[in-house]
């Protein structure tokens, strides 16, 4: 066990947790679960959950959601309430320990190109909603049929910022961006054969979009989208 | 000076012209002028001519057009007539020897989206022209304001063939293609910068298209979507 | 289950099945199998069947197509002579729900450079043929032995359109080019090691063409080279 | 010269003016004017400024300012005021033709890694300030001197949104992301010699930031990057 | 089994064991398991005992590990004493046949940028006082937060060399490189995904660092950055 | 079962053998069994051994070789002598079907720079042995230990041609074009991590070797390099 | 002026002239001109010249050319008569300093594909004809119109070694490997546009050859192709 | 004019001076030339004169020394005597303003592969030597002439640190890696054509050298190595 005095992060040996993030940038630590030793992962969302209250983990495995669980059952935390808070989604791959009651303000849109962009636009959409955005999902409205898209423009148009998810040729923010007036996050996705390249392709497209408006996250990066579509939502509900 | 005998090429020394090669393909050779001699660029014109009667040149420099025209000029050539039949389009940098009275038949639409795509596109239409094609062009019709695209999109309907012409993101070839019944060729463009990577990233897209009904050629090649495109109009008007 | 209405498309929750494309461009929907979920797969071969009287699916695994199979078996569309017209193909991983008594017309060949195209080359053939075109095949014909490609050149000769796969260094579709009157296909496979780099030299090779005529797919697309050579079969055969 | 008609565009025969972008997304069209052929570029502001009353043109090389300047001095627009709102700067390379007491609201901070990034980050600066919002400027304080960003930091922490250009090694992001509450948009530019691979590698550092909150624009895409930046700025600053 | 003579190593018809390595380059030569043959393992490894009293093996399985173990045990050299002096760690994958007496010599700063980075880093901790160096551990010292790296910086400068292992966009040797005297020897990590591309995007990054004074190693080559800090060390801690 | 009249190949439907090759190149045709299906690789073997001889079959697995032996054991073919001319080499992975009494001429040396390359080396001696040539191997003479290399290089210096096989930074070549007389056939292996590019940076490297004298196969063709060896040296013994 | 001793090189401060390798590798130091400073070159062909009675050098601009030319007039070396050895072949790029009354033996075939690839043919052509080959060249010979390559088979077939020189997708060295006996060396050239990547697709398309007996030199490098023909032309016509 | 206060930089304006690095690094700033605005240079040279008594500028064209020399001349620093203190070297670009008694010890090897890496060479050497290092050279030993290199290993292995500079396959630090016992600083050059890649091949092949102790910088980084060489002789010679 490590001690934090005032150096702003928990040192675990392990590990030196980041306990002046919220602080620093609004939003308390998040744990990115790939590849993290199922000897930590128990221990790190306790010590998190006690200094926040609430956690976030990404992209983990139905096995490491199972040792977070036990370890919160097992009362590595004063709270017993804790287990109710937790929940697992193999879709995103998401585990949150989350309040019951918490409120959600503002719009994020998200919209994804096919079918199987759905977990990563999934990771985006609850990464927004854990951090206290209100999201609208828009799947399946890929360019090769554009009037499902014009079907819901209109919706997606009072968002503050729309998270727009697609592989392969990636061309699904550059028609967004030209429809709607607020930033358009652009998440390429790993969907694709060939010289698809793993979301490079999809990638570089959004980069070079002919449109405005339209900024891009690493592929597959549904979390760092729905972050930043969040910290957008904020500043634009906040009353001054 | 060469001979060409039954070999079906003529020997030039530097070169040896394709002589049977509309027996085998239905189209005569064609210059690529890129790169060619001074000293040999008006022979070529003028061999060619003698075998078929009209000549097609693309990627000519305002000066190998010059140093053309003066080796027909100078009677290189045993018909007089060839002068008039004369043309150089400094936008599409396409030379052009051909008969007045040429029918053209079916259609081809060449789009572009947007106006730095101009010169391919003109080299595709002016290909498609040469080989007999009827060609309508839709310019400036990139997918950031898709309206532009909307509002022409049934006079497109109306080809047998569509070449779409666009750099940067290159998605105009998805949206045609979810939108139209016949071939859409895409043609990449080298226009945009950064990560647009000279065309590749276009190129890429539309390889990786959503949508059905796309093929591709490479990098800047009007010429080569021109022909094709031809290949398939043909088809579509030939009476049976 | 979703509804429709007059909005083109279905929507099934997880996926908006468009059931206007026919409309738009002459043909149905196809399914593209590959990473579809279970629970959904099923029910998306039985609600395009209702729509369409068809269904092609692609890149189908022999675990989905027993899914699919079961579905029908199951009476989940009401007709039940739909379990009959159910195939699949191990080779080319295609799933058909096909009418028995097809009409096929016009001619397009398929040739593959040598026999681990054959796959691939096979997803071009069924494809076609679902859609109408007859086909002849002509495998293991590559450039090392002109002789086998040479013996075959005037059936060939015959077809609206040729389809090349070819992966290594893909050269076929360069002699065929050189060869032949109607537009080439050229599918990249990713047949090779080293350099093939998993069929991107083959596909740059195609790109690079010395011959006329050739246009491209993404590297072993079968399904899309198949689909554009019955659009062009499509437009020879048609009465005036 | 065109017409407009209700058809959402002017149509200059070359070009396809989009004149609902405004309606659409809140800002009217800006004019790329890297490549536009001098011919046309004149009647593009003169058009654009007639629709809009305010005109950005960015990447102008100085003759094209002349061009434009004269243009508008020999009254191609009908307001001869208008010559007093043209101006250029050399080094961001933009063309404003802007009203001059145009209010600025909220705040958006633009930081450069090292002097030769300044361009890029000017171009920011410029975009942001024509489309209303105030900017700070923060150059020079790149990860290799830490106490020149700590010196400013608070400073920078007040902004809406945080516009990040670095080169080389694109490490700026990372750390400001560590230290600040608002998104911050990451530019990397092409400035750097071997494996900086003219901005890729500090494009890719800046998508695999181990910070949240940070987005990318293509590389030396300073307007993206100012444009985006004042989205987000006039979510901040609109009352409700 | 091989003979050695005057040849300067010692051929064992599989290998050539460089015998002579020390004297000319003062360190023996190490044994880079991975692909090496379970039938050949353990005999390398008593051979270079028998010749050099010590042997360090990178990149072990447990498995091999396992095989030299028994190796030992079963004889294979004279020393009985020498099942002792093996050790086996999993993290840094290394196997040790070493003295327990070993005295260790000035100072090596070993620092990651992440958890995830520990296995690169303890393989050049490992590796360093495996050749007689002193070595202090700041792991999860990242740019994100960069008071934790600052709450250490003091201890760090105290080393001879720093070695600096960081994945995604390695920013970590740039920010060291602004705040030490000695050199710092960058290793890239294959952490993280998209166009963190294995480890080249960190590595480029560091190649290109705004900060003096750092060199760069193979991805995730912590014994090559262990091998060249000791070279450093021991030249400081030399005595004249 | 096909047919080959005088076509110059056997058309077995799934493939056509060259049986025309020998006449044309010297060399019959080879089994490339990398992929191959089980149910054809036993006949092809039968088949090109009833036409040929002999046969040899590269990069095939355990499994395959155990298929092909049963084919030859149920009297596929003709001869029951064939089976006690089969053998399998699990390191090279190749299958021979060869004369026991087969003379070997002039000589070939076949170097690599470690002893992981081995696989890719034996590859190229078996085939050279296979097509006639004697043979002499020199294994883990790599550049880090020059002394290797120069105590056999006199031995070396004796073969018509030299195949120099080297993984990592694939150096040997240069050093050895620079030291001999006859050409130097470099083989990449994929040996290596990080930017070693599975054989990518070896292929470079040698690609661009600053001796003269050297040619490249693609990486671990061990196969293409006993090829061309044997075409040499059988020049160099070839009496006039 | 430098010192040569007994250590194999002449030290020129400069550069180290290695004017041992006639006797290591049977031919003299060979000089790449691209890049040589004006105030060297001259001296190093004049040095070459004493040492071996003649001297090649490649890649030389005309400038240089005269530079080289004008210090053999001068008197540099003790030979008056070597003024009139003195050549250079714009086309090449070659200055020749050689023995008038040269007999050459063996035959080596060298083939390009187009027009545009004859300058590195004639590299290879001039190289194989100064180290003692007789060479016959067959020009434009490309894929698309195997006539002309049919037409010249049989007297390409009569030679010891082929060069096969060729741009764009490289498909010559396969289609030649399939129809000869002895090696095929494969020069890509840098023709060719977009996906043609200066060369890089036909180098890949050459190395992932279908056909056996084709090995590779680097982009445009017809020296290095030339060199090597000579040393397998060398082998075939030796006496034994 | 900038002011610095207690900030640790001075504030230029256009640039932020770091007056603090010589006490966090041992080395005052130095100016990379590239790029720099002709309106600047020479204010950055006097200013940090001022601070340091020294300035080293790197990558500097002919005509930026002349602005510097001429800034200086001008009296812009108060000290008369720097004019005689200033230097160019037109081979490395580099701009010295150099104490004339400075006392050099130590001793850094500086290596090149050939005769056009000796720009990167010297820009290694001549930093080492202004930041107090004894500099031996050894140009022209790369591994295509063994004996070259042999002939000098012996005074190489007397440095403290080798600089190996090499393009094309760069296999000197190889080489030199197994034959010395001090670090080797590699540094790839863009010298070599085609797949050489700019250096990136070199750069590759030093990173997975299979000699031990070998560190590389980015490419033409003659700079860097020169300075991390200063760095770890400083070390060496330091008394305790």
């Amino acid at each position: 066990m490590g001690t934090e005095g005032d150096k702003g992060y928990l040192d675990m040996g392990f590990a030196r947790l980041d306990t002046m993030r919220a602080a620093r940038t609004g939003f308390p630590e998040v744990v990115f679960c790939e590849g993290k030793a199922d000897a930590h992962i128990g221990e790190i969302f306790c010590r998190l959950y006690e200094k926040n209250g609430e956690v976030l983990g990404t992209r983990a495995t139905p096995g490491q959601a199972e040792i977070v669980k036990r370890a919160l059952e097992e009362g590595y935390v004063a709270d017993s309430g804790v287990v109710d808070m937790f929940s697992y989604d193999a879709v995103s791959r998401i585990i949150k320990i989350e309040k019951n009651d918490k409120e959600r303000k503002g719009l994020v849109a998200i919209c994804s190109g096919g079918t199987a962009d759905i977990p990563v636009a999934e990771e985006a959409a609850a990464t927004a909603e854990f951090f206290g955005a209100k999201v609208a999902r828009f799947y399946d409205v890929g360019v090769s049929g554009l009037h499902r898209l014009m079907s819901v423009i209109d919706e997606i148009r009072n968002a503050n910022c729309i998270v727009a998810v697609a592989g392969m040729e990636g061309a699904l923010p550059s028609v967004l961006g030209g429809l709607v007036e607020n930033p358009v996050i652009a998440v390429p996705t790993s969907i694709g054969y060939g010289v698809a390249e793993g979301g490079r392709t999809a990638l570089n497209a959004m980069l070079t979009s002919c449109a405005n408006g339209v900024v891009v996250v690493n592929i597959d990066n549904g979390y760092g989208a729905g972050y930043v579509a969040t910290q957008i939502n904020r500043l634009a509900v906040r009353v001054f």
